[in-house]
């Protein structure tokens, strides 16, 4: 058999997973991969924080970098933008017009920034939160920006209020607006509104229920504020926190097979649906929601890695599947934790579940240890079956990472009953007798009783 | 039906769970709980805490006076000590002579501290760290000694070790002398002995494998250090924290079936196994191992809130179930977090199971977030199935909660590869892209795969 090549169209968490898993497992495969910009395997995630000033420097949030990958024996194009893709003759273009013939694609384009139709988003002052280059170009921004100038972040994903933190922390007056009625749209409203609460409380200005109309500009054609259905707010710095969405013009403009949720569609293999050889990995895919087996989109770094690390096993011969995801997200705002997995109520009733949910407080840690501090967790469960159906927790320092708890309940199909009498830690400094996770468990499992 | 009597004897988690919850189910039940102390429902786990200064007051660890119990309909007889049940003629007998008719009888006797065959552990200057009186004479007498005073701490479970980090807190030159070769008897020696030198990168001598021969007395008879079998060492103060027994005498003595473990033997609904009417839970029963059957006694708040809980809703007639433990637990010295749960390596093999095991390294946060820090976890699967046996995580701050992840996994009977595919919550300020559980389910399950 004749050497084997693998082409791979994007250099971050999903391709360069896939890359190495497919190196680690078959030494002879030749593995060229293509990045538009000048870094791999990097934290997009880091991104707020290393603007916040947390985090030193652009090199701190590469895993990763070409020469390390090139060290490993991975072919490492890097501001190589692929530009086309022949299905037929199994070929990638680039956009200077270099050619590259592969046996095998993966497609690991990510994710794209949502922008709303709106006049001004590419003004100076302007500023998505995507790519490393994003946080350069921010940090040197806001560097010229007087303490106190406004700085107005558009969303109230994790992303804005990570950005909203970060941009309070380097001394900025921020106002966030979402055209919701509550931040962190995956949270039910009684959890939403605790965030909410707290963000106001840490001195942030929030405006709800309000679609921005365009940025608006100075004589100089720089940002100078926005623009809503119902006012106008001043802004030095204007970043967008909308979400993010499939990157997958590439492979539909090849005619790969793309989702409905216009994701590239793939089976729990990372193969595309449509053509045998290509396989997509990471925030460019459709994946699916393991409690309604719906498809799904959620652009997150452990999906993209593990669908990578699927894809290159499977592409060196060696089985995998991808196991679905349940949406768990983990953010903090200022002091607040927020964590949410599986279904919240709108979710779960739009998938035709019938639910019982309820919400406990309590405490991080023994009320009498220093350091306690508030937390709420919300527990959804099938109705009958008790099976846990979502989880929502917002809270102090600690809350936050309880939510893996119920991540993991709910990946195993527990019920609140067996989540209630299941061998939970306790001590004194991590949690009172019985943890928040424990009396929210055991408070759906007795409404379920009736 | 005439009115029925339930007597409990015992006022903490074990006997107030069970009353409460016999109160909540069945407003005609009489109930009357004897507790020879005069506090109710306090948390022993809290001591080491308060003597330690981190908790203002004595009232602070007690979650329900006496007087809060009546208010609810509970007759509560304080400084009551049962001394004798006859269970022939339902009838429980206290130290001043009155006695307690019942138609159904709990005990919730709690548990009894090891205390080792050697001279002068009565004298002065020595204390168990069991009851809130120990607390109050414990701080009374560490209040008169100079900063730098020497202490010594027997044992090095979790109260040994809190009872070491709060002395030390207290401004005592700790020493911990322990009978085994590491602290923290139910982690593998790769985890303890990580234990070990943080105890004494934090300023403790601990000397191990070394058994206690006596106490060491001064001329008025008190307490001025211990003598082990290859030293002695000087204390002005000296701690017990040996681990804790059922307390059963009193079962045992009435001639309540007792098990092999010394702790009262009930099946899952708390129900004496040879009396009927008779029920007991806390501290003082035996219990079983959820992963092998085998009975097992684990002193713990937390279990004997649910035990007596089950035992409260049986008892009004409700059905419920204990369901087991896996021996979870949690402890922090100093700045380091320790938890375990399931079977540890030796008790594996001892229960004749074929297992692997790995020990991973990562941090609490992403590696370039501010407080990142060191944790290791260790896993330990089934040989063929994958099933998770076993858990254990050492490390800084953030690290110990952890161990609740892998609990609700090993509970829940998850393999390996199913942990590592589980959708667990990731953001910089938390973990890195792939959580500490994760990596090292990923590695006990390659490692499964061959």
């Amino acid at each position: 058999m004749s050497k084997q090549r693998l082409v791979v169209i994007g250099g971050d968490a999903g391709g360069m997973s896939a890359a190495a898993q497919a190196r680690r497992l078959d030494e002879e495969l030749e593995i060229v991969v293509l990045e538009q910009g000048r870094d791999t395997s990097y934290s997009a995630c880091g991104i707020p924080y290393w603007i916040g000033g947390l985090v030193d420097s652009r090199e701190d949030l590469v895993a990763r970098t070409p020469a390390e990958h090139r060290e490993r024996g991975l072919v490492v194009h890097t501001c190589t933008r692929a530009t086309g893709i022949d299905l037929e003759a199994g070929r990638v273009t680039s956009h200077d017009g270099r050619t590259f013939d592969y046996d095998t694609l993966l497609v690991a384009t990510g994710g794209r920034p949502t922008r709303p139709p709106i006049d001004g988003l590419d003004a100076p002052g302007v500023f998505g939160v995507h790519r490393l280059d994003d946080g350069d170009a921010i940090r040197a921004w806001i560097a010229d920006l007087p303490a106190g100038a406004p700085a107005v972040v558009m969303g109230g994903g994790y992303i804005g209020l990570e950005m909203a933190e970060m941009l309070q922390t380097r001394g900025l007056d921020v106002t966030v607006v979402l055209a919701d009625p509550l931040p962190m749209g995956l949270l039910d409203a009684d959890m939403g509104e605790r965030v909410c609460a707290a963000m106001r409380e840490q001195g942030m200005t929030v405006h709800t229920d309000q679609a921005v109309r365009e940025v608006l500009l100075d004589d100089a054609g720089t940002a100078r504020g926005v623009r809503t259905d119902q006012g106008s707010y001043e802004a030095r710095v204007v970043v967008l926190g909308l979400g993010m969405g499939p990157e997958a013009r590439l492979a539909a403009d090849a005619g790969l097979g793309i989702g409905v949720t216009g994701g590239i569609d793939v089976d729990a293999t990372m193969r595309s649906r449509t053509h045998d050889n290509a396989f997509a990995a990471g925030d460019c895919v459709q994946t699916y929601h393991r409690l309604t087996g719906e498809p799904a989109h959620v652009a997150l770094g452990t999906h993209a890695n593990k669908q990578g690390r699927v894809a290159g096993s499977v592409i060196a011969g060696r089985p995998a599947r991808f196991a679905g995801v349940l949406g768990t997200a983990l953010t903090k705002v200022g002091g607040l934790e927020i964590g949410r997995t599986g279904l919240c109520t709108t979710q779960a009733e739009a998938a035709g579940f019938a639910f019982r949910h309820e919400t406990i407080e309590a405490t991080t840690r023994a009320g009498y240890y220093p350091g306690a501090e508030d937390l709420a967790v919300k527990l959804i469960a099938e109705e009958g079956s008790g099976r846990l159906l979502g989880a929502q927790v917002v809270g102090g320092a600690g809350a936050g990472k309880r939510i893996d708890v119920l991540a993991t309940a709910i990946w195993a199909g527990m019920t609140a009953d067996e989540l209630a009498g299941s061998d939970i830690s306790y001590a004194p400094p991590f949690s009172p007798t019985y943890d928040a996770v424990s009396v929210a468990a055991r408070v759906v499992s007795r409404t379920e009783r009736g």
